[in-house]
């Protein structure tokens, strides 16, 4: 249970990571996620912990999985006390786990594409952007409005109509010989996926050209595949937003295998 | 205790209130309070409560501060559960309260005015302004800018540059023969105070004419005078901000005690 006067509570006042788990009980991004996390915790001014902290919270979660493949959520955030807004001088972070099942996305929606819609409240830009912090509402209104049009997800476009990320995954998209993947930083805006930088390293070291920046939404016309991916669900391919159409591209599937292949027991 | 999977901690998936409890236990501006909750509980489609789930939270907050003169807090959350961000279908609210002293402003800076810091960054427009919700990071992290430069309160800006409010509490300013306070909803930022409100209706009662926009950070220097507001600390003049100083008005200090006056036990 949680301090009913936790900062993450009061404010969003921290920082989370969502965590695939083998079913031999390794996470093979971890140390993506860690970078993540560390970056998150300086932007934020939190006192740095001992790694121990995370891995031990880690290290239980795992245990709750009891060798099944699943997901341990990490929270942490600045713990209790401060005046108000105002974090206290010496803070006591705490530090969560949660532990669950897998999303399921069936194989059907995997190997045929999902469907996109567009969110109609665009990406604000902020101080944080890229962190994995718990200010989450923009999120959660725009899962909602997925949710009332029976979406499979949700693009979310900045103030002036760029693609940025859908709700809970990133965007890549194939242009002409190559790969594309919104400029997040250049928009301070949204969130930078462990797996949308896992896939970066993967393609390049793949002798493949990935070009990372701000472009219109009617690009996505001009697009030969989409597909969208998390570190939790891999690579799910887009079929399908508002008037557009895609096929499924074999080196989509092809990066969905190498993704799946992380995170099979060794 | 909080359920470490409530959505209030996950997302900031919910609302709170600070109220102003008198010695003899009556919360003046409760009304208003419970306007702006229910707002952001439609804004957010939680479903609604009866209105004692609040009154007995308040009533055991107001119990808690013993006869004292004090702040009673109010979370509502949407409670547990749901896949990722999207809400349970059926989500159970939360509903918190936490009783405290009333923050210390001495009598010397209620009488002379405090310092104001200009905050370096922007806060930028969100779908969810003027609603008090619990993604308050923006706050937190100007408040730390705050503390760092040793100011009283910091001015946050419109990317524009226009001042929209401090990190707890909103802005008037006095301008030939009117009062300004910022149109938090044509910026699509900010918090719509509960005090902002209250003193909105009270000056117009009194004739004043009290205009609301959006203008340049330049108007102030033309300003005659200035001052910030919330529902627990009143009212409060500005006397410096960057290169401008401004007197202390008399009508400042008058408003600053017909305030004060609602918060006397009757």
């Amino acid at each position: 249970m949680v301090d009913p006067r936790d900062r993450g509570l009061a404010y969003g006042d921290g920082l989370f990571e969502t965590l695939r788990v083998t079913a031999d009980g390794s996470v093979p991004l971890w140390p993506w996620h860690l970078r993540r996390l560390l970056r998150g915790a300086r932007a934020l001014g939190l006192p740095s912990l001992p790694e121990t902290r995370y891995l031990s919270a880690l290290e239980e979660g795992v245990a709750a999985l009891g060798g099944k493949p699943g997901v341990v959520k990490l929270i942490l955030t600045r713990g209790p006390g401060g005046r108000g807004y105002l974090p206290p001088s010496n803070p006591k972070p705490t530090v969560l786990w949660q532990a669950g099942p897998l999303p399921a996305w069936s194989h059907q929606l995997r190997e045929q594409g999902i469907v996109l819609g567009l969110c109609g409240e665009p990406l604000h830009p902020e101080s944080l952007a890229g962190l994995k912090h718990l200010n989450r509402l923009p999120q959660v209104q725009a899962r909602r409005e997925v949710a009332r049009h029976g979406w499979h997800e949700g693009l979310l476009l900045s103030p002036r109509r760029q693609p940025l990320e859908a709700t809970s995954m990133n965007l890549f998209a194939r242009l002409d010989g190559h790969w594309w993947t919104p400029d997040l930083q250049a928009a301070r805006a949204g969130v930078a996926g462990v797996m949308r930088e896992w896939l970066d390293e993967h393609l390049t070291e793949q002798g493949e050209n990935v070009v990372c920046d701000l472009r219109p939404l009617s690009q996505l016309a001009d697009a030969q595949g989409l597909f969208l991916c998390n570190s939790v669900v891999g690579v799910l391919p887009v079929r399908k937003l508002a008037q557009w159409q895609w096929p499924v591209l074999d080196s989509v599937l092809q990066l969905q295998h190498s993704v799946d292949a992380l995170f099979l027991p060794r």
